[in-house]
């Protein structure tokens, strides 16, 4: 078995059990985990090639929690209303039959604006502002409103677009005073020069490598911007230095595994309990048009920790890794992984999340 | 051949070997079938081990046509509006985010509010003022209006408590009072203790059973309460005392096959040929969120007997039973069989249904 | 290699060498192809048994293409509202449910008007008088506005109705006074005597042939009127000549592959910038509920060439044929085949477009 370093609480022996069963599934298996229940820390445990519990990996799609965590927070204090039309606040979003979206229908991914028709080079996925700018001026890929799809490389960028029109800083502001360094979360927008060293770099995955990139004239492929001719898949993408740097909100951030705890521990404070009904509410349900599978978002965040209604919202990434709470069980839970999966991207992080419930389940009685 | 009783009007023998060949399809089957045309009884068959015409069997959501036949009839008499959101008639209806969900959306299974996160046990399922009064205060599983979805434990439910707050009558008391015992409807919720010994017991499926029951974090297995510990398969459920006692009008209902035709036939009686369209209209035709499957829904009943949009409506059940007016055809038809099918519930009844329809239209010229 | 007549202009010559690899593909196989780029034409060219360049073809759904034009040009003109209702233009269409359906829902397949219970005989499909009057006066097939799916037959007839009550001309007449007529486009609903000589029957499909009807009781068979008794294939319904002499608007025209290309050169001449990225949006996007596969329809128009959001609409046909712009590449384009396709019916034209655009890049620069 592979040498886990780290600690479990009392009672949270199989998840220790379970994380060394994950790590032995895969050669070179490398990963952290981390939980608290009830705001206690229960599970800290690392282990595999090239990390301990201090390292940051970049997280992909977990990284878009900091965007929909600001915008909750926003809509918590009355400086965002979901049922505004994003125009009111951005009017440049109107332009080439957007301009009845509104607010909530953009975070939950109906707005159909996934990408542009010319897409982006990974240095101009690095950009929010530019991916702001530029998908805020095109036309979107259905009508709004019409049908749900994952805006997996934009949302992040036209979140924190309405982040900065309100409250006039970008979300990485917004993130870093309200949340990162107050509260000590190791999860960053761009990573300091002090924290760089900790990053270490996500592997490719084993072979069989993830497959084809998507067809270019598909949304898939739109919205991954498989079209444009610099493409790089999202396990190269998420080392590119000025990608990494640039810490853009969709995909570009880096964590460890505590600080996605405790993000969502944060997330669970900051936000009353109306506020997190109404952002782990199933807004979208369904058959994801991009995608072409069902998935389930509530503003912004997935909301099926397993099935929507449970109440838990988070977001997982096409890494592997994943971040969310779970209020009913009183649960925040991070993960990430180093190599990149060569299947089901989410199925770690299942399967430990199970252990961790069937812990509290029996703690909490 | 199996044996088969009862009589078929002229011109109707097709139907009797039909009925025949149905029952010799498999080993011990046992059925009723029942239809009218223009008003006169064409078909009062049965056969098979332990059925007579006037037995009594579980018909699980054929059950739900009393429920929607009631809702149809309080929106002819305008006391109940379909464009009118439930919490004007219920207003505790309104919580977790169901404030603007109409009576036409709870009705065409749009309203998402298919169970809850504890489900119910077989008990439970018995009582439709508990069931009523959770999901009522449970949040959806999804943005209500936005996609439907079968709700199949609880419709009968939700449409009952409508007609309570609109009539001060519960459903089977409505039921009884408007449509059974008036018209000598043999279709019971609840059946009355001089009926209950002509009350036969459905017998499981024959090897191979019908697979596993719904994975519990799927759609499909919260609207079957498959999450609840004492979770029972609908071919066990639908013998359960308590449930059977207990006539929830999702599924609890017994009937015989003459009591379906006949339901049907009032239904056609009671109902205006305005109301009768407006019923059969296809309110929700596509992809069924909760069954994953394509559904044809109008106004709570199923409506595509074959297509939407022939004006027929009725219900079936997973046990095989289906009952059905058939404007069109100036038919109406009731089929129960004993034994919970193997493969495709429906196929008896599509089966023998093409039979009557062929027969009546060669009468009817 | 079968001979290719016609020319292409310098740096064409690679379309040349694909339309040659297209005859070849298949025993028998005879075509047309026309494309301009920026208001020159480049290609021009024909080949296989029967066909010159002047040759008429019926072009089935590609007919389509006359009745959005004629629609896009009054919502230009302001004679037509997309977001009004279509009873205020047509009171009958308001029946049995429909009256909320505003044009643009029509024009985006939204409606649910895809046909009658009695279908239509081939005659009768011919005549969109009729058909406009029997489908308005009928229910719908899902809830309006609900979900979308492809109103083959009928959808031409719909639209030529609403251009009727607005400029008191039918679609032919429209089309002849502002479109064929003054800019010489061969493309007729209904060819005059004099060009009948031109026309020529497309042929049925090479073994296999194109499998059976759809089943009569599907969406899909209810929109192919295949529920008539005298239901007729498309490869021989194209042929009847009733049906051609009709011009019916769904699928009634007959064109050459220059008519196509002249036709697109004539609605990207008449129609401002504006009104071309209306009619190219992508409206409906996804899952079509009558084709049961993926589509994309603007005001109308198909508009995934080779996906949504490229700004090119136009449309295809059963028979392999095809008619586009393609404003962002400057081009026109027009495919007619003989041979009625044995399996992906859009295959050839995709290639050809494909070269095409290979080309205008290379010398567009």
């Amino acid at each position: 078995m592979p040498r886990v370093g780290g600690t479990v609480a009392p009672g949270y022996e199989p998840v220790r059990d379970a994380f060394a069963a994950v790590l032995a599934s895969e050669p070179g298996h490398a990963a952290q985990l981390a939980a608290s229940v009830d705001g206690s820390p229960v599970v800290d445990l690392w282990g595999g090639p090239g990390l301990d519990g201090d390292s940051l990996l970049g997280v992909l799609s977990v990284t878009k929690g900091v965007a929909f965590l600001a915008a909750a927070l926003l809509i918590q204090s009355g400086e965002l209303d979901p049922g505004r039309e994003v125009r009111s606040y951005w009017p440049q979003f109107a332009a080439e039959g957007k301009a009845g979206v509104t607010v909530g229908e953009l975070l939950t991914h109906r707005a159909g604006a996934i990408g542009t028709r010319e897409g982006f080079s990974p240095a101009e996925l690095a950009d929010d502002a530019l991916i702001a700018g530029r998908v805020a001026a095109h036309a979107p890929y259905w009508r709004p409103g019409s049908a749900f799809g994952y805006h997996s490389l934009v949302i992040g960028a036209l979140t924190g677009e309405l982040v900065r029109r309100t409250t006039g800083l970008t979300l990485k502001e917004f993130h870093d005073r309200r949340v990162r360094v107050p509260f000590g979360v190791d999860l960053h927008l761009g990573p300091p020069a002090r924290d760089v060293r900790r990053v270490v770099d996500v592997l490719p995955p084993l072979a069989p490598p993830p497959g084809p990139p998507p067809a270019a004239d598909s949304l898939l492929g739109i919205a991954s911007s498989a079209h444009h001719p610099a493409f790089l898949p999202p396990h190269l993408l998420v080392n590119d230095p000025v990608f990494r740097a640039g810490g853009q909100a969709s995909a570009g951030g880096v964590a460890s595994a505590r600080g996605l705890a405790r993000f969502y521990a944060v997330a669970n404070a900051l936000l009353t309990p109306a506020t997190r009904r109404a952002v782990a509410r199933p807004h979208a349900v369904g058959h994801d048009l991009v995608l072409g599978t069902a998935r389930a978002y509530g503003l912004g965040f997935l909301v099926a920790w397993p099935s929507p209604g449970g109440g838990a919202f988070g977001h997982d990434g096409a890494g592997g890794s994943v971040g969310l709470a779970d209020p009913r069980h009183g649960l925040v839970f991070g993960y990430t992984r180093r190599r990149f999966p060569s299947r089901d991207a989410a199925a770690d992080g299942v399967r430990l999340l199970r252990a961790v419930r069937g812990c509290a389940r029996a703690r909490r009685g």
